[in-house]
Formats: C-alpha cells, sequence, structure tokens
C-alpha cells in the first residue's frame, strides 16, 4: 500500500511494542495514527469501527489479546477478555478464530512469557495476511487479465461495494489485491466505487485508496449499478467476505446481495475475494449467519467535512424510525468464483471441499 | 393529504391567480410555500427539483405555460417557452405532456384571452390528477387488501422507493395513495422506506408525508431491502414511475431495477402504480428512454440540519470523481402488475394495449 507516495501498512508495531494502526472514522478526510495502548483501546477500536475489514479486524484482534496478557496473564483474565473481545463485532468470523488462535498460543505458555509469545504470533499472523493478500491478488489478476484479453485491452470496468482493499487488511486487500496486481501488470483498469451506505466505507475509503495507489476510480450511489450493468459499463464485480459458509454462501456488507442478483441478470462475473481465514467452515449455509443489525443513528445522521473538521449532522428528521442490517448473505449460486489465496473455488458445497483439501 | 393535521394540497392557486408549492428542497426541515410569480421561477423551480415527481411536474409545467402566456402571449414565445420547460427534466412524460395540452389549449384562443384559459385548463389538470390518483388507490387497495386478507389481518409490510406519495403529486400519491386508502379502511400497514440516495427524497419526503398522515414507517438504507426480502420481512413493493413505455417497462428513480430482481427472486408481488399519462406510447420499449444524468455534486455532498438551518457539506474529498444517473429501467417481466386509474394491467405490449383500449 502506498500512503501518501510512501510504502506503509495499517497496522503497525513499533520497536517499543507500540502498536499503530490508521484511524478508519477519520479517513478521507484525516490521516491519524491511532495508539492502541491497552486492551480497552483494542476493544473499542473494532467496536467503534476505528478498524474494519474482516482481515484487519483479526490481526488487531490479536494484538488486543497480546494486550489483555499485557495486563494480566491469569488463564481465566485472557478467557474473560476474548469473551469481551469476540463480542465486540458479531459478523467477523477473523474476530474469534484470530482470539482463539492467541488462546491457544499462550495457554502452553508461562505467565511471565505470555505477552510476549503473543506478541510475536500476532506479528506471525500480520505477515500471514499479507501474503495471503498478495496471494489472492495475484489469483484473481488472471481473471482480469482475461478480461482484458476478450477486450482488446481497452479498459477493464470493476464495480466494488464497501471496502476490501488494504484498508480492511494489513496490506493489499482481497478484493482490490489482484486490482493493484493488475495495475502493475500495465492492465488499464478503472473501479465503479459503491458508496455503501450507510457508513459509506465506498465514498469514503474505496476511493481514498484507490486513488492514493493511482487507480482510475467513479462514485456511484448504491442504487447505481444495477444500471450500469444492464448499460454493459461492468465487466466485472469483486467484492469481499466477511464470512463464508461451508456451502459457498457470501456474508457481506448489506447490499452486496442486490448487486449479485443484478449481475447474474446482466451475465457479468462476480467473484468474492477472501482469505480461506473467513471460511467459517461450522456453517453449512448462510441462512445460520447472526446478521449484526447496528445503531440506527448510522443511516439518521452523516459524519461531514468542513475546514477539516469532521462533524456529525442529522439528514433527516428527529423521531424518524430506521432499521440498520450491516450484512446480508449473497447465495453461492450467484456468485461465479471465490479467489482465495489457493486458487478460484466454485461457491458450493463441492467448492469449498475442495478448498478445504489445499488448507 | 394531511400537513400538520389541516388537509392541503401540494399546489394551490389563491383567488388572485398566485400559485404557491410546497418546497421540496427544504422538507422535513421546513415546511415552506414557494411562489411561483413568473416563468422562469416555475422553470427554475423544476429543474431544481422545488418540486418533482412526474404528476406535479406535470402540474406545475401546466401553471407555468399559463405564467408564459401571461409575460407574452404570442404564438411564438410560447413555443419558445415549451421548448425551455421542456429541457428542464428530460424524464418525466408528464412534463411534455402538460405542456404540449397546454399549447393546443391556447392555439385556439385570442391572444388576450390566452393566460385565463391556460390558468383555467392547468386547474382541470389538477383536479384529474387528484382524482387519477384517488382511482390508482382504489384499485391498489385491493391487493394490500387480499394480502392482509392472507396474512389473516396482520401487519401489511411494504417497501417503498424514492417519494411516489402526495409529495409527487397534488394530493394522494401514486404509489402511496393505495396505503392511504388501505390505511382508511384500517388495514394494518407499515412501510419499509428506502432512503433512495443520492437525493434521499425517501428519508426526507417519504418519512415525513407518511407521518404526517399516521402510517407507521420505517427507513432503511437502499442496500437493505433484498435482506429484507430474503426475510420475509416484505409483503409487496410498490413504487412509481416516471415514464412507462408500450411494453410495460418502467423507467424511475435509479435503483427501481435491484428492488424488482430481489423481489422476483424472493416472490415479493412488485407493483408500479402509475396515471395512464405518463405512458409514452411513443416508444416501444426501455431502451429507448433517454436516462437524465444529473450533478456528481448531489453524491459528493449531503444536506443536513442544524438548529432547524440546512446546509450542504462536503461528504468526499474534494476531487473525487462521481457520476450520477437519476434513473433506471426495470423491465415489464419483472414486473407483477401496473396499478393505473383505469385498473392493474400486466406490464407488457398486451397489457398496455388493454389499457390503451381504456383510455
Amino acid at each position: 500500500m502506498l500512503l501518501n507516495g510512501e510504502s506503509s501498512r495499517t497496522i503497525i508495531v513499533d520497536k517499543d511494542h507500540v502498536i499503530r494502526i490508521l484511524d478508519q472514522t477519520l479517513l478521507p478526510f484525516k490521516v491519524k495514527w491511532l495508539l492502541l495502548s491497552n486492551f480497552s483501546s483494542a476493544c473499542h477500536a473494532i467496536k467503534a469501527m476505528q478498524v474494519r475489514g474482516a482481515p484487519a479486524i483479526g490481526i488487531v484482534a490479536a494484538y488486543g489479546m497480546a494486550l489483555a496478557a499485557k495486563e494480566n496473564s491469569q488463564w481465566a483474565s485472557l478467557v474473560q477478555a476474548a469473551e469481551r473481545l469476540k463480542s465486540t463485532r458479531p459478523t467477523a468470523v477473523n474476530l474469534a478464530w484470530a482470539v482463539d488462535l492467541q488462546l491457544s498460543c499462550m495457554e502452553s505458555v508461562k505467565y511471565s512469557e505470555r505477552f510476549q509469545a503473543a506478541m510475536q504470533h500476532a506479528a506471525l499472523l500480520s505477515e500471514q495476511d499479507i501474503e495471503t493478500c498478495s496471494a489472492i491478488g495475484d489469483v484473481g489478476v488472471e481473471i482480469i487479465k482475461d478480461i482484458a484479453a476478450v477486450k482488446n485491452q481497452s479498459t477493464v470496468n470493476i464495480l466494488t461495494h464497501c471496502n476490501a482493499g488494504w484498508l480492511a487488511t494489513v496490506d493489499w486487500g482481497t478484493a482490490l489485491a489482484p486490482i493493484y496486481k493488475a495495475q502493475a501488470q500495465g492492465i488499464d483498469v478503472h473501479v465503479w466505487v459503491d458508496e455503501t451506505r450507510p457508513r459509506n466505507q465506498g465514498a469514503l475509503l474505496t476511493t481514498f485508496e484507490l486513488s492514493e495507489q493511482g487507480v482510475k476510480n467513479t462514485l456511484i450511489c448504491d442504487n447505481a449499478g444495477g444500471h450500469l450493468m444492464q448499460q454493459g459499463l461492468v465487466d466485472l464485480c469483486l467484492v469481499g467476505s466477511d464470512r463464508t459458509t461451508a456451502n459457498g454462501d457470501v456474508c457481506n456488507k448489506i447490499g452486496t446481495y442486490l448487486k449479485a442478483l443484478a449481475a447474474k441478470e446482466n451475465d457479468v462475473p462476480f467473484y468474492v475475494a477472501l482469505p480461506s481465514s473467513t471460511v467459517d467452515w461450522t456453517l453449512s449455509n448462510g441462512d445460520d449467519i447472526p446478521i449484526e443489525v447496528r445503531d440506527p443513528s448510522e443511516i439518521l445522521s452523516i459524519n461531514s467535512a468542513e475546514n477539516n473538521n469532521i462533524r456529525a449532522s442529522a439528514i433527516s428528521l428527529p423521531g424518524v424510525e430506521a432499521f440498520n442490517p450491516a450484512f446480508d448473505v449473497t447465495p453461492g449460486r450467484y456468485i461465479s468464483g471465490l479467489i482465495t489465496e489457493k486458487g478460484v473455488f466454485e461457491a458450493s458445497t463441492q467448492g469449498l471441499a475442495n478448498l478445504k483439501a489445499y488448507l
């Protein structure tokens, strides 16, 4: 990832164990690093969505468990911390995955070494995340390359929803990784960025990181994607996944399902990019995924910027009722394929079984 | 319609020929009547969307032609005025329809009587609009009644997109008319209101008028409708139409198409309510409808309210590119039926031919 032209990462550990993350609630208006100095600040960062995106949440949770061990490395206390961390965001499977990995890592270690062990293991997970995302990019770029070939190297238009770029991971991203790899290979790519109401991750984060990387992009309302596909203006949809079930159903940001329907209807390939760590092997299908319902205030007010000050303002009358489910489930039958670090797999029980065989 | 508990209309002509409309750019934060004192103010009201909704635009355009005649009733001047009015919004077929009707009405009349004749004819069109919308309500309420019967009179949940209520007409509305009629008949109705980005007509106008009428409603993001349908939380989709072609394709606010796809997929009835005047008999299908592309600033900034002051604030970084098509086309095959003042018709060439036979 490039930030202001410099190579960087979204989660950085300084030599003195200080953990820094990019505060995503201030982006793109302010680029500010947030210090996670204790366990509570890690929990808060996840809950308040200062960090978001399943893979990034996982890594912050891993460091969060290390911070918990720094404060109290007794087993009972760690188990309690694990529960608290897991409850911050119910949908992202990486959160529980990373927390449980850290518990296992610390279980076999002396009290006094638990913090150190957890920090080292979190750093390992972070490196693995980067490798995984880079591999997803290498796998996915082949799909873009094929489309570019069919289009005689004219611009490949890719629609994405929410933010599944490097801001959602430590580096590279998931859905955006193939795009960055395509750019690096000289393929002419342009991205239609869904605004992604209610939190506008597309408008705020995806346009920001694509522009930082120099990738052409155009912001659209979530309502527009179907029309663009009807008009032949989309060659490929590429989205991330917060949780994928064993039959290939994909839980992702609310509105993903609508785009998948439109893609199917208009013969636009619809691919989901995900690290295999986001597969929830315990769930046989998407109906079993608990869908996080977030605060209605996310719909009723909005952050805007003036003279670099960010402020929330009401965009509806007081007293308006709102309902704010944060995710939806796209059945596997609408998905052209799952792009993982191990290759492209069919979004079906068989496809997932094939993926599992590689792990 | 009820405004602050009092019976009212959205377009009112006072005894001294003063034309007043509710300024929809200030709603719901301020209820302000706007005086259309000359032809330019009528053009501006349509272009700036102080009035919006195909039927209401038609009536304001009719009064606009009268104001043009008041300023200069020479035929060449009227023809010029007609062109200027028609260019304010390209999609709404009622606009051209009303303007042409007014030209015909004035053609056979002496110069000195043209203003008077056009005012009278606009008043007639206004009354006809109210009758038409009321009839749409009477036709459409039967569909709601049938659903209520199947649900043993438990709440009927209706999803609507944009605003096709009385704020889009002179009174009653189109898509919301059946809902008001259902309420009057004691049927328990609840409306899921799509926010309707980028101009948020759902959040600002539809929640406002439903609440003024005492109809239960819940605001949702445009992204949420598919998920709600998957969950069985929507019994019926009811939307308006800006232009319907001779084969039953419906051009309506951007995002309508995505909801129609989700409705089809989840076996939710998807009805479009429209006055037959919004049918464009000259177009054989929706591919021929010119789609208005509006200013990107509608996406990049938003109106918010603080202490009753309305202000536009940036919700993305300066320099972000955006594309803002205002309408999309829903093919007739996704539409359960067209609710018109003459009855329910199939959204097909045959269905439209049947409707035409009634006109």
